[in-house]
Parts: structure tokens; C-alpha cells; sequence
């Protein structure tokens, strides 16, 4: 078998190639030969045992480089990154060399049986765990310092020398996937199974996650439909169509829990073995002794880190806040600057001259939200986190914390210190509008429209007038590398999210939101999609088995709007009417019920189960068969003795 | 090495008598011969591999058997369990016979590596798990039914034919123990690792709760005395004190967890492998096949388990609780007819009376506590539950619903519906106190009397004027087989989390009751240690990581106790005289307060990290250990190829 292997790495007629790597432009021929050596050195003397070959274009080498593994290899590090498929017995199993005929589809000549997204994430683990032994320096670079296990990808990214590693995209099967994705004009289902073997779990959740949410949507919209048709002001109907929403809204995030189960488990992610978390590439510090792994690394004191977050970071959001609602008070000046005008002199101009604040307002909470966005991501990196989970979780806290006020705090302030229904309704309409085209613009259509721009001249400048998939290797790659990056699923969480505070927070006094979020994400899933297929290059497949911290937030939010929605109607004059003789009733009759229904949601989040029967079932199955292997393996130790 | 085993197995000389098994008066001599070759049967053939002896006492050989087993069989136990014990190096790790050596105080010689109780817990693990093999009955009883894997002892025992099985104290341990516990007077923390070597994990937790829980009162009773001696009823303090006490009891509930996760991992139960859950003893169903372990056993329809719950405990319970309520009505007339009583003919016998409704109610509502406890055991058994933990589960949230709302439902009605603070107070007070002395007396001083008076009447009938540790075995297994069983911590900590109850919900009305819960807590230890030591049996050792559905009762008091005190500081004429003009300018304040507070409380219970950073680190070095040694053998493995 030793001799298989060699023999398997060394054939490169089957080089298929996975994954790009772009070197600095005029990098020593030093580095490149210890960088490629070390790439294709045999695991025991410490490489990664790939395959590795220069792209060559019609100006000769580049510095790019094409990476690829055998199939042998490829299916050892499935073991290694701890892969799981399904079984010939349809149940999940993490896969494992010896155990490979087990496998549904498993053939040793069915090179299908990984998806390019699960090779390439291989490749780039295997890439990152390529880790320096005793070489003290990168060869040519001295300044760039290296220590015994510390990954040296990271070392060249940093150092500048790697300028980027990315999965190539698959023309075929990209076509076919844009075709069934968003090439035809068809109702149903988007094909998740597809997206998740072309583009990994990450992003396929998040598809998944916004199909079902505007699903979700859907009977909120067709019940507030009515109201503004037949505009139905009776305080007793939006009562119902209020509480409709609070605890429709927490029924769907405790269905999608289960549902976001059934799709990770089919997806093997589920039952995936959490990875040990290794320093994220930016974290800097003094040489030390890592107290868990006993390894040398750099180690930053948690007292200075605290310090950094406690007396820089904080101040500086609570004054980015204080900023926000200065900017929130300039706008109702000029909302009444607006209202006099028009009150002067009345006609067509002045009554659209009333919009015209709010519009202004919700661009300027948008470019609000993207500068703070980039101070917050600055600040945080500054902060030096170790691990990236705890760099994700502060920037999250910070962003999400910052956009829930720069967007409500007017809508807050409308509602609860002015009482003004009316100039509520306006300003949430044109809040969510406003805020619904510009980022369907700046996300989807901009870049979409830049990168053709760019790809025609780049067609033009290379002189051919071939098709897409009539593109020489070379060609692509070309093309992919100039291509934006792909940078997570955060900003479109992020804009869900707001979406979600739009709808719930202020419901009964805008029953037509919903509608609005249904028709913005119809058409957000075809922008998203033509963005992940057109504009971006591949991302790399990460797996992941829930929407992580974004959970939270909406039943955070939902909470909230259980409490705001409670205070709008105890506000409104019909319920008002209702108690004649004592305000007091009023306002304890609200509490009450805001109490009973906080009460509802958390004993309806508890009674849900998570995960659906079928796959409690099927996991406690797996459980018992490890406990039941374990026992087997202690019973047959000590039947020796 | 097979000779070895062979060898222990057989040599009786160093029997150690660990487990009493007691079987029926006038069982047939086959069951007992085959029972016991069972029991000492070698491992391969399907038995126990375990020592048993009968008993002979002067009137010959009765029906009770002594269990013991040879130090190795208990070593190779231990790995079977999965115990955790101490290494060498200070870490924490499950226990293999193979890595024995590494162990802190292993020596082959050294016979008490392993605690007693952790013996007695492998002895009972190992009997519960002496399986059927092709047995379709028991011998000699054509009636008790077996099937292939059925737990024997558990048919034994629900046929009748084993009466009980318990472990044995050991006199001497129990002599020192009870000195260090409570036989000398000092002011220091109880023996918690000495408790859970002899008495296991599960009841040491509970005494290091209630000792923690204890010390955690004592601000909240140092701050309420000043208030009762300089009768303040100033009510801004009394907001404060409510404010301290609702932020107080976060805090505890928070650092609780820490304290239980240090204590868990120095007894290495926090680390322990949950084993898989079989069957209740008492669960009951047509043969059929488990989809999880595709094993045989009983199966029980879920509908029909559902159709019970809903359709006669549900009603039951709501019928309970309108009963419950109709006894609170009954009360407040008592109560008026005494107050009536004492205007009409003022004395000091009348003003005695005042106090005669609520003493009786107190004794009413622990008599319906109890008859209630048992009937809710009876209908969560007769719901035929599966496993033990969802028994419990059902168990515990129909005891709690009702025993809430039986202790607390009076008070409620007198604070927010007659609005009568001052019988509030009184209230209070006697349905504390007569509670705390009833609980004194029923549960640890009555029995202890019942056992002390039962013992002088053995021993005078043994005509035997000999002290406790000169007794022979045999006396001594006669002796505690009659003791009574004890049935768990349940009733212990109910106990606690009705104490909680009135110190917390009312806290700002009646200052002084957490005084009163300290002095309780503090005789609670000694009546609760004397309990455990002289008048029950010994129990078998439970490992366990935390107090479990506890935590989530108590932090939910802890909720229902913000709303409440705000509700009554909202109240006070003091409060009410700060807003003259508007009414509706107190309630909102107060709602406003009362969310910060809840706000405050769930930030406060997100950030406070539940385990401390240095047990954090312990748990991801071993983490990390068990990653890298899974990667070794993948690694291993590859190579070969």
C-alpha cells in the first residue's frame, strides 16, 4: 500500500486542480522552491503531501500556482477534518478510511464521492495545518518569523508574501446550478442540496434561513393585507393582529431550530466534531507556553485586552451612539422644518417635500451603518482576540448593538415621547423602503454591474470572444482572482435581521411591513444568488450545523417587540375608550398581559423540543452505538486479563 | 494473568462484605442457586463475576445474602462505569485499568484507591446489569416472565422475590464522619469530600448547596435586621433593600454554578460519560423493539402516555389546585371570624387567637403538600414513563406547580387583591415558621426518634447490652435492614426552594424572613447530617454534575420574585406619595424598573461565565488531549498505508 500512495501522488496525468494560490509578484525563486517542497512533502517528514503546478499563461509563469491532491489523499483528510456521510444504512457516520465501503456511493474509482467544496475545504485545512519544524524564518524573508508549529500559510498571508488563496470555480457545474438556482422563472424551493455541495453549509443555511423566513413572513403579510385595504382602524382587530404576530414569531424560530436540525444533519454537519480552535491569522503577541496545548505561541494578557475593550472600545460606541441620535434630532428638525414649509405654502411639491427628510434619514443611517461597521471591525481586530469565535462575538455585539439604534432609536422616539402615530407609520414605511432599495443596490447590483464591466474589458483586453465556459484554465483564473471577495454571511444576516425589527417591533401600527419584507426577499434571494454565482470569487466551504449567534438575536428582538407592541396598543385611543373611568386599569391590564404573553413565549421556546423526533432518535442511536463500542472494546481488554 | 483473576475470584479469605441483598421469607432453593451462580458466574458466561456469602447468624443461614467482589474485579468495575479519578499529574481523568499506574494513591496493594461507596455504586452497577440470557423465566417462579438483556435484578425485585437491596455502612468511617460532621461544636464548613466519599456525590451536593445557600443568606439577614430593630419603614430603604436582594439572588444562583462545577471536577463527576439510560424499573409494556438500540424490551405507546397526562393528570392537578384555593377562601374566613372575635370581647386570649387561623392553615397547607406528593407520585407511575429522568421531570413540575401555589397563593391574594400589608406580614411570618418547625419535626426528629426507640427494643430483644461498633455483622445487617429508605434529596431541596420563595418574593414586606431561613438552615444541617446518619439506611452513592432541574426552579423564583417586589414597592403609600399628580406616572416607573431589573438579571446571568477560568482550561486541555490522540491514531493509521 506505501507503494500506492507514492505512486498516486506522483502521477500528475489526473491533476485535477482545486485550489489557487496567488504568490507576491516578485518573490524569491528561495521561497517558492521551500513553499512548493514543503506543500508536496510526505505527511511523515511534515508536508502536506498535495499536488502543486505553476500556471502557465502566454506570458509564461506567473506567480500562481494550481493545487490539487490524488483521491487517496483526498479521502484521508475527509478522515482528518473529520467529514461525515452517509452510510449504505442511511444513517450519518463520520468517515473513516478503513470504514469506506460502508459509504453510500463509496467506489474506489467514484471520484464524486466528495463534492469539489469538501476537497477544496480539505485542501485549505490541510494548507493551514502545513506548520514550520525547525525553520526559524521563511527562506528569502527574514523578517518573517517562524516558530516550531506554527502554521506557515498564516506566516506568508500576513508577511504579504501569499496574496491569496482561493477554491477555483466549476464552470460546468456552476452553470448548472445558476440554471436551477435562478435561471428559470419557476415557483418552489430553492435547491439547497445543490447550493450546499457547491458552496458549503455556511452559505447554504443562510439560503436556507431566508427561504424559510419568507415563507414565515407570508401569513403575517396575507393577514395585513386587509388592513390596509380596507383600512381598518378598530383597535380590537390590530389587538389580534399584534398578538397574532408575537407568538407567530416565536413559533417560527423555534421551528426553524428543527428545521436548520433535519437540514444539518442531512448535511453531516450535525453530528461533525468540533475542530480545536487555533489563533486567528491577525492575533499578535510575545513567544509563550499556551497553558492547554503546553505548545509555544504567542500569548496576549487578557488584562490588556480587557483594558483595550473597557477603555477604548466602549467609550468610543457609547460616543458612536451619542452620534447616532444627535444625527436622529437633526432629522426631526428638519421634519418639522418640512411640516412648516408645507403648512406655507400647500401644493404637490411641498406635500412630497414631507418624504424627503425621512429618505435623507435613511441613507444617512446607512452610510452610518457602514462606516461604523468598518470602526467596529478595526477596533476589534486592534482588541487582539485570540480565538476567532470571541473576535466574531464582540464585532457582532458591537455592530448589532449600534444598528438596532441608529435604525429604531427615531422610531422609538416617535412612538414613545411624541405619541405621533401617524408620523410613526410614515417614517417606518419610509425607513424600510428606503432601506430595501439601497441594499439591494449596494450589495447585489453594483458589484454585479462593476464586475461585468470588468470582465468585458478584461474579454476585450485578452482579445477573445469565446463564451463563459469555452474560458482557457488559465483565462479563469485569471479572471476569478481579480473577483471581490466573498466575505460572510454577516451583512446579509445583519440586513434579515433589521428586516425582522421593522416588522415585529412596531406590527400594529404597520401591518403592511411584512408585506414589504416578503417582496424585498423574493427578489433578495435572486440578488444573493446572482452575488454568490457572478460577482464574488468561490468562497471556501465552512461547515456549520446552526446560524450561530444570529439565533439569539432574533429572539432577543422578539422579546423586544413584545414589549413595544403591548405598550402601542395599551397607547392607542380605541383601547383607550375601553377603560372610561380609570386610566390605571389601563396601563395594569397592559402589564398584565405583556406578562402573560413573555410568560406564553418562554414556556412555548421550552416546550418545543430543538430537534424533531426522528433525528432525536437518530442521534441517540449513534450515541448508544459508541457507548455500546466502548463497552465492547473495555469488555474484550479485560477478557485478556 | 487469567490464573490471577481466577485465583481472587475464589479465595474468600479477604471477603469484604460491601452489599446486602435480602431475599423473600420461603423462596425456593433453585431460584436461589441459580441467582447466585449468576452472580458469581465469570464475565464471559454472562454473569456478575461477584463474591456472595449468606448470612449465618444464630438462627442459622437466613435470607440474606452478603455481595463483595476481589479488589481487581472492583478496578476493572470502576473502568466499566467510567469513573473519574485524580492522576498523578493533578488532572482529572477516567479511570482504565490499563493506565491504572498513572493514578494518584494506585498501588495494587492499596485496597482503598477506591472508596467504599464507590465500590457499593460498581456492586449495583453490575447487579442491575446482570442480564437474562436465554432464560424465558425465573426459576421456581413460572410467573416472573424473562426475556433475552432483561436486568434479573430488576424482575426480581418487581416480582417480589428480592426485597431489597442496600449497601452497608461501615461503622467505623460513619463514627468518624459523624464527629467531624456534627458530633463537636464549631463554626466551619462541613466535610463535603469526606460526605461524598461515604455517601456519594449526590447528597454531598446537596448539604454544599444548602451550606452555600446558607452563606448566602446571611447579607441578606445581616442587611433585614436593622430594619426589624429600628422598625424602619422609610421605603426608599426598603427599595433598596429590594433592589439588593433582586440583583442578590442572581448573583448566588450565578456563582452556585460555579462552586458546584470546582466541586463536580475535584470529584470527577463533572467529567463522567453520561451512561445510557435504561428502562425504569417500574415501566411496563408489550414486548416489541426499541428503535435506538434495536434491542427487545418493552414498549408503551406515546399517544396513550399522552392521552393520560392530558386527559386525567392534567384535570387532577387543576382539580388539586381549585381545591387548594377553596382551602385559602376557607382560611380568610377563619380570619375574619377571629379578627370579628377579638373587637367584639378584646383580651389576651382574643389577640392569642388572631394568630390561631394562620397556624392552622400553615399545618393544612403542609398536610395537603403531602397527601398531594403522593398523589402525584402515584399518577406520574401510572403515566408509565420510559426512563427515570422523564419521570422525574413530570414528577417534579406537578409537585412544584401545586406546592407554589399552595404555599404562596394566600399570600398573593392578601398583597394583590386585598392589599393588606400588615396581615401580609403576619402572614408571612407564621406560615414561615410554622412550616420550617413542622418540616424540623416530620422529617429528621420524628423518624430519629421512631429509630432510637425501635433500636433499644432490638438490641433488649438481643438481650445484648454491647455499643454500637461492637456489634457483630450479622446484627448489624439486621439492624439496617430494618431502617427506613431513604427516598432522595427531593424533599430536601423543596423544602429550600419554598424558603427561597418566601424570602425572595415578599422580601421587601418582611425583612426578617431571611433571618429566619438562616437560623433554619443552620439546625436544617445538623437535623438533615443526623438524618442521614442514624435513622435511614445507607443509600447508594449517585454520581452526578450539578442539582439539575433545581437550578432552573430556583432561578425562576427568582424572576417571579422581580416582578413581585416591584409590584409591592409600587404599592407603598410612601412610594405613592412621590407622584402625587399622576397615578399613571408611578405605574410606568414601576414597570420601567421592573424591566431594567429582569434586563439587568438575564445580562447579569449571560455574562457571569458558569464555570470558572481555571476548570475551563482543565476541560479544554483535556479537550484538546483527546483531539490530538484521535488524530495521532488517524495519523497512525495513514501511515501504514
Amino acid at each position: 500500500l506505501v507503494e500506492s500512495w507514492s505512486f498516486l501522488d506522483t502521477v500528475e496525468s489526473n491533476f485535477r486542480p482545486l485550489v489557487v494560490i496567488e504568490l507576491a509578484k516578485g518573490i524569491k525563486e528561495e521561497t517558492i522552491e521551500w513553499f512548493t517542497k514543503r506543500i508536496v512533502d510526505k505527511k511523515a517528514s511534515g508536508g502536506a503531501q498535495l499536488l502543486i503546478k505553476p500556471l502557465v499563461t502566454e506570458n509564461g509563469v506567473e506567480n500562481i500556482y494550481l493545487v490539487g491532491a490524488s483521491h487517496l489523499r483526498l479521502l484521508l483528510g475527509a478522515e482528518t477534518v473529520g467529514l461525515v456521510k452517509e452510510c449504505n444504512d442511511n444513517s450519518m457516520r463520520t468517515f473513516t478510511y478503513s470504514s469506506r465501503k460502508t459509504f453510500k456511493d463509496f467506489a474506489d474509482d467514484n471520484h464524486d464521492f466528495l463534492t469539489m467544496a469538501e476537497c477544496q475545504y480539505i485542501i485549505k485545512h490541510e494548507l493551514e495545518n502545513l506548520r514550520a519544524k525547525n525553520e526559524k524564518i521563511i527562506p528569502g524573508y527574514p523578517q518573517a518569523k517562524l516558530y516550531p508549529g506554527k502554521s506557515i500559510v498564516r506566516r506568508l498571508l500576513t508577511s504579504g508574501i501569499l496574496v491569496q488563496i482561493f477554491p477555483l470555480h466549476d464552470r460546468e457545474e456552476l452553470k448548472k446550478l445558476r440554471h436551477s438556482w435562478y435561471g428559470q422563472v419557476k415557483v418552489g424551493y430553492q435547491p439547497l442540496d445543490d447550493i450546499r455541495c457547491y458552496f458549503g453549509e455556511t452559505i447554504a443555511l443562510y439560503f436556507g434561513f431566508l427561504e424559510y423566513f419568507t415563507f414565515a413572513l407570508i401569513p403575517m403579510a396575507v393577514i395585513g393585507i386587509p388592513y390596509y385595504v380596507f383600512a381598518w382602524e378598530d383597535y380590537d382587530k390590530y389587538v389580534m393582529f399584534a398578538t397574532f404576530n408575537l407568538l407567530w414569531s416565536t413559533v417560527i424560530l423555534e421551528v426553524w431550530k428543527r428545521i436548520c436540525a433535519i437540514l444539518t444533519y442531512r448535511w453531516g454537519t450535525l453530528l461533525m466534531k468540533r475542530q480545536f480552535e487555533e489563533p486567528r491569522p491577525g492575533f499578535h503577541g510575545v513567544l509563550g507556553i499556551n497553558p492547554v496545548t503546553g505548545r509555544e505561541e504567542p500569548v496576549y494578557s487578557s488584562i490588556k485586552r480587557q483594558l483595550r475593550i473597557y477603555l477604548v472600545s466602549l467609550p468610543f460606541v457609547c460616543l458612536c451612539l451619542y452620534f447616532s441620535l444627535y444625527m436622529m434630532m437633526i432629522y426631526f428638525d428638519l421634519e418639522q422644518w418640512a411640516l412648516d414649509y408645507h403648512k406655507e405654502n400647500e401644493s404637490n411639491f411641498s406635500s412630497l417635500m414631507l418624504y424627503v427628510p425621512s429618505i435623507i434619514y435613511a441613507v444617512v443611517i446607512e452610510i452610518m451603518n457602514r462606516i461604523y461597521r468598518y470602526a467596529a471591525e478595526f477596533l476589534t481586530s486592534w482588541e487582539n482576540h485570540r480565538l476567532e469565535s470571541s473576535y466574531q462575538n464582540h464585532l457582532i455585539l458591537k455592530v448589532l448593538v449600534f444598528n438596532f439604534l441608529n435604525c429604531f432609536a427615531s422610531l422609538f422616539y416617535i412612538a414613545f415621547v411624541l405619541f405621533d402615530m401617524k408620523l410613526l407609520r410614515q417614517s417606518l414605511a419610509t425607513l424600510l423602503i428606503t432601506s430595501q432599495i439601497l441594499n439591494q443596490f449596494a450589495e447585489s447590483l453594483l458589484p454585479y454591474w462593476l464586475q461585468n464591466r470588468y470582465n468585458r474589458r478584461m474579454k476585450k483586453r485578452m482579445c477573445s470572444q469565446k463564451s463563459d465556459t469555452d474560458l482557457s484554465l488559465a483565462d479563469q483564473v485569471n479572471m476569478e482572482k481579480e473577483m471581490g471577495t466573498y466575505l460572510g454571511t454577516f451583512d446579509d444576516y445583519l440586513e434579515l435581521f433589521l428586516q425582522f425589527g421593522y416588522v415585529s417591533l412596531f406590527s400594529c401600527v404597520y401591518p403592511l411591513a411584512a408585506v414589504f419584507a416578503v417582496l424585498n426577499n423574493i427578489t433578495e434571494i435572486y440578488s444573493d444568488a446572482l452575488k454568490m454565482c457572478r460577482v464574488y470569487k468561490r468562497p471556501f466551504a465552512e461547515p456549520t450545523a446552526n446560524i450561530g449567534v444570529w439565533q439569539l438575536a432574533f429572539e432577543t428582538m422578539s422579546v423586544i417587540s413584545v414589549v413595544t407592541n403591548c405598550i402601542l396598543i395599551g397607547m392607542s385611543p380605541q383601547v383607550d375608550a375601553l377603560f372610561p373611568d380609570s386610566k390605571m386599569d389601563l396601563v395594569l391590564t397592559v402589564a398584565l398581559v405583556e406578562h402573560l404573553l413573555l410568560a406564553i413565549k418562554f414556556i412555548m421556546a421550552f416546550v418545543i423540543p430543538d430537534k424533531p423526533r426522528d433525528i432525536q432518535m437518530k442521534l441517540a442511536r449513534l450515541e448508544f452505538e459508541s457507548l455500546e463500542a466502548l463497552k465492547q472494546q473495555v469488555r474484550a481488554f479485560q477478557m485478556q486479563l
